[in-house]
């Protein structure tokens, strides 16, 4: 099928050692962007990479960020960006991938080293990082490198975005991405981010799409400051008897979101896009096993998956305010904050989802007929996304896979960060 | 009207400084209970008051009650127990009240230090424990001395009941009183517990009712773990969405509690208690003062005291296991408890209580149509008590505030400890 490609397998293979070392420095540098004391380990796994890509032809710039918000003594570790072809025949892709990792110690759990390169008897790698997220990174240094060994040209341009905090925040980056989208990035012409997982553990998955999240208080507000129940229960509207009331309006237990007119903002489910499910890899067990319980709401792969993946969902996440510790305490919360949040999905617009959220919770309140005082207010949204799964950067994604892997990959959304 | 009180009354206001000499040596005593460093001061103060009873003639006993709970190198104070009369013609009378003190700095907003009797210019007394409790023990000893120096025989036999432990869970006192019941308490006819508030300023009050407390957990369970909401929401049956559904099923927004049959269980209100009401000095806006708020549910004076008083109430405390801090977690917490306390009446029996509660929160739960597990379970109960207000040791009572405040005690119940 790909015979003009024979050459560049053959280097894959024959590098693959050489590969390995490469990723065995990288996980050996602890850079880790939430701890203070790993943030030169960080710089200097961007240097790493920078030398790397130098090395194989690339333009390369590491970009600063100033000041890390709230600990200004600190630098952000910088971006990485690089560009490698300049054919103006060719496409150009932006790729995207991170350099940091999570904190990592033996005592975890860890079988080995987590900062030492440990290959078992399977061939399995374990390393801080090695899948998330400098393997997938490596992975496209590897390919320039295989293409120039077997001196097969690479057919489309590169555009590289590495970032350094995407494991604290992704601090700084949405400014700078928006900043370079007319400037460095202006020549994309499509996104390819590496870093993921699979669905199940058969087939590599491609994902076209992830959820948005509006994240919601609720406060209820009444007495001066606390009250004692003995005291004062009976004689007294109280914020807590309020609040339950109203995130009591809010969802089901089947997970039906309560609020009028949500549902009507969704997008409806083409058949196109109900055929894609069928053939995914995943089955109610494997919903079963991450729940860690059988208390999943739907009875077959495409529901489960459809709910995680295209509808909107309603969480209650908690209560600020109230009495949140073991034992027992007789008080009755002068103010109570329900917190949850909505997990949206094409066509929610964040504005739309508000409106009827806060219209809805004011008309349950006024039904209430308390004298308490009501608040309620957007944390912060996040906007869903969706791509066209038959899109050509998705068709070239998968041919890869079936020519590496023999199976069609997944075609996945996420429900959400 | 009591002419042969006239030289005790002569005495009262002669021995005036000397009584505020008293108290004036007992609050300089620390005896804090909750402070470990301060158990010497608990045990000073006990020996102080013994001794004083002791010159006054009274019988006097320092009876151990063992080693603290929980804090095994301690012992716990002692109760002071003392008999002053032996008269088998008069009634006998059991006085209770507590030597140890809350903790208390001066850096807490007091004017003096707390541990030095002070008298402003209007003759006000602070110092901690003035009021609570020492002075009101200190009268005691007071009346027995005044008795005395006039030559007046006090009418009743005293039994006395000091404890050091009051503002620490009166440790190990129920567990006291009930074996004395049939011992050195035996010849009690009355009991007089002189640690009490009045309800405003301007008349004393007697107490004659209690509300008790049963105290619920109610748990409800699903996934092995907390979830991540984006990933799970809306695939999995949700113990928060659950939990919250469940507690709005309690008490509506007007304090009405909507556990099937337990108002039944309340005793009626006579016309007798009725008017008990219209005469206790009490305003709406007494209540708004001390709620800090205007969030009263009732209009009427009467409506008010019944509510904190004289029917049961449902407080909605709080939730554990769920989000409980400031900010934004988007958790689908595994497991989420929620406390709620009834205060409880004549006549409810407790297992009446508990049975009602449990069969309603299940009957609401089986509507539900989840998968989750519930459990409901009582923490612990306190049972309720009421006195007959007209019982011959408030009409003592009663007399003795018309004689030395000149006007009407107000008859008062408590909502609850
Ligand atoms: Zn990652
Ligand atoms: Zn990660
Ligand atoms: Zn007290
Ligand atoms: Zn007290």
């Amino acid at each position: 099928m790909t015979p003009h490609l024979d050459s560049f397998f053959k280097q894959v293979d024959g590098l693959s050692e050489s590969f390995i070392d490469r990723l065995r420095k990288a996980v050996a540098i602890p850079s880790i962007s939430a701890q203070d004391e790993h943030r030169n380990d960080v710089v200097r796994m961007a240097q790493f990479l920078a030398a790397e890509l130098k090395n194989l032809g690339a333009e390369v710039e590491l970009r600063p960020l100033g000041k890390q918000p709230g600990k200004e003594h600190l630098d952000l570790p910088p971006v990485i960006i690089a560009r490698y072809g300049n054919d103006t025949s060719k496409r150009t892709i932006l790729v995207y991938g991170h350099y940091d990792v999570q904190p990592a110690l033996k005592d975890d759990g860890w079988a080995s080293d987590p900062f030492e390169l440990t290959i078992d008897e399977k061939g399995r790698m374990y390393g801080r990082g090695s899948t998330d997220d400098k393997g997938p990174v490596l992975g496209w240094l590897n390919v320039i490198e295989a293409h120039q060994k077997a001196g097969v040209e690479l057919p489309v341009n590169l555009l590289c975005c590495f970032e350094g905090m995407e494991e604290y925040g992704s601090e700084g980056l949405d400014e700078f991405i928006q900043a370079e989208s007319k400037a460095f990035f202006k020549d994309a012409d499509a996104v390819c981010i590496s870093d993921n997982y699979w669905l199940g553990t058969k087939k590599p998955c491609l994902t076209y799409g992830l959820r948005g999240c509006n994240y919601y208080s609720v406060s209820v507000s009444g007495p001066g400051q606390d009250l004692h129940s003995g005291v004062f229960g009976g004689s007294a509207h109280e914020p807590m008897t309020d609040l339950v009331a109203i995130l009591s309006k809010l969802v089901d237990s089947q997970g039906n979101i309560l609020i009028p007119g949500i549902m009507d903002l969704v997008a409806p489910a083409t058949e196109e896009e109900r055929a894609l499910y069928s053939g995914i890899s995943y089955t109610v067990n494997n919903l079963h096993e991450s729940l860690g319980s059988e208390t999943g709401i739907h009875s077959t792969k495409e529901k489960i998956l459809m709910a995680r993946w295209r509808y909107p969902s309603l969480s209650i996440h908690g209560i600020e305010g109230a009495f949140s510790a073991p034992g027992a305490k007789t008080v009755i919360p002068a103010k109570a904050i329900g917190k949850f949040s909505i997990r949206t999905v094409p066509n929610m617009e964040s504005e739309d989802v508000n409106r009827l959220v806060f219209n809805h919770i004011k008309a349950e309140f006024a039904k209430l007929d308390t004298k308490n005082k009501l608040d309620v207010w957007l944390q912060h949204d996040g906007k869903w996304w969706v791509a066209n799964p038959k899109h050509w950067n998705f068709n070239a994604a998968s041919k890869a896979v079936r020519q590496v892997f023999g199976v069609d990959p997944d075609m996945t959304r996420e429900g959400g960060r």
